[in-house]
């Protein structure tokens, strides 16, 4: 069961209360691919670097069965380049800097290679390269899962609101779901938004967990209380990773399967922000994330009688 | 099972961007004894009110099974009066007037007809007069319960930690945990208060739900998500009733059965919301407890298959 996923592969420098990086490897393509490729592969991975993006990155990426048919290497110019510095309380971050480079440029080609996928992965991108991705597809994915972001909203809404359309899925945080619904209440902008094209949404809250919303139904999915948030960049992304990765590894796209995968999601999550950067995701084991599942569970486990 | 209940019984004015009410019944005691007659009685309430006080509010704790021997009537003063304003995220407030009236002068005394009580709630008062009502019970209760808040830890913070000795339950909103422990993680934050003397720390975080540490255990219990938050005034005190109200009722007071007991604390806590004072906990029956119970399951319930 193969997954297409659209994102970028970039570097970062971070400064967080816990330390700082100079320039590490990121992207959300990055953290969606090695998350999801936990669960499934191929992950067949569309994106664009520059000269300077490290081929044992590359190396690390097809070893664990990303196919990179899709990321287009340009010899002359530089990856994607995003610094940033987050607060102490780790929820809001201010953007230093924003060097588009190869970026600029990008242009999504999906390779024939990857026609045939079931589920399609749109990262947080410019509306209309997300829609160019979706009406490449030669027969549509089961699934096609979207984020997006407010910078968006504020100058290409209308773009935006034709890939809605489009997908089955959208994941937004709350600022965002709000931003595009116009309701404060997160329950009336989710019975907004899915009038807009989605038939479920998912609502991150990022330390205060995140929701899934599908007709009248709602669950609600904690996040792990963590002694340390690290380095929460990447967070949002690994979890869209776990969450298409275990749809597609049980080939199960209903509500019941969702509710799980958004577990398996924050799951991912929690591993990401232990440490800078996507490291995390490369040491982690299968018998480690049933660790972190089985801890899910009991966060929230509880009995009652309604008898 | 009886419950012995401290705390306020006051007027309210409240302005919400719902709406404004003048002058309601309120204060810590009354929400916590109508959330708490819900499941066992009876609840034995100690507080202090003015010759305002409404006779049929009264009555109507009477008739529920809130005995009142220990509120101490003044003739000839006023009632306590809190004046409050929120904001559009309902989870922060302006308070307007604090007039204290009779609180100025409240000394409770434990009538000789409470003793041999098994559960004491205590609310949110001045350290001194927690630890009075606990000097003044011949027999240790089964479970002691307290609340407080930001306030106490600036002005009588040594007070404050005598008391935490004695208690078997902490009851704090996130800011508070963070200021009582000088640790931003909830998680550093727990530990460091379960040294204080509470076995069990419970830590609300409003719309985001509410956390239960115990030794290394945590539980994570969701709010429901609401389409509209009407009047939040209350909430934690209900939410505490509801607590204390079902250990109670059920006898067992173990981690296991706390878990339920803060979803029914919730539970309350989302009926108390949905109108201006305790307006709510008047109306709901059984049934409606019931059907809000299995909502809370249906918002947290997934499968996984950690095999």
């Amino acid at each position: 069961m193969s997954v297409i996923t659209v994102g970028t592969m970039a570097f970062d420098a971070i400064e967080t209360p816990f330390g700082k990086v100079d320039k590490i490897v990121g992207g959300s393509g990055t953290y969606v691919a090695y998350a999801a490729s936990k669960f499934v592969t191929p992950i067949q991975q569309i994106s664009i670097v520059g000269y300077d993006f490290p081929q044992e990155e590359m190396d690390e990426l097809k070893k664990r069965g990303v196919q990179l048919e899709g990321v287009e290497i340009v010899p002359d110019k530089k990856s994607f380049f995003w610094s940033g510095k987050y607060h102490t309380d780790m929820n809001t971050r201010d953007t230093l800097i924003t060097d588009l480079n190869v970026l600029a440029d990008f242009n999504p080609v999906v390779p024939d290679s990857y026609q045939g996928a079931e589920f399609l992965m749109l990262g947080n991108l410019m509306p209309k390269l997300q829609m160019s991705v979706i009406d490449q597809m030669k027969v549509r994915p089961k699934l096609i899962v979207m984020d997006t972001m407010n910078f968006w909203m504020e100058i290409a809404m209308d773009d935006l609101k034709e890939v809605l359309k489009k997908v089955d899925v959208l994941l937004v945080n709350d600022g965002e779901a709000r931003q595009l619904s116009g309701e404060f209440s997160l329950v009336k902008a989710a019975r907004s938004i899915l009038q807009m094209g989605p038939k479920f949404l998912i609502i991150k809250k990022g330390e205060h967990g995140a929701l899934l919303f599908h007709g009248d139904h709602v669950f609600f999915a904690p996040a792990l209380p963590l002694e340390e948030v690290f380095d929460p960049t990447g967070a949002g992304d690994t979890f869209a990773g776990g969450f298409i990765g275990h749809l597609a590894k049980t080939k199960d796209i209903s509500f019941e399967n969702m509710k799980t995968a958004i577990i398996v999601g924050s799951a991912m999550a929690s591993f990401c922000v232990e440490k800078f950067g996507p490291e995390r995701m490369k040491e982690i084991t299968q018998d480690d994330i049933k660790a972190r599942l089985n801890e899910f569970v009991q966060l929230v486990n509880f009995d009652i009688d309604l008898v």
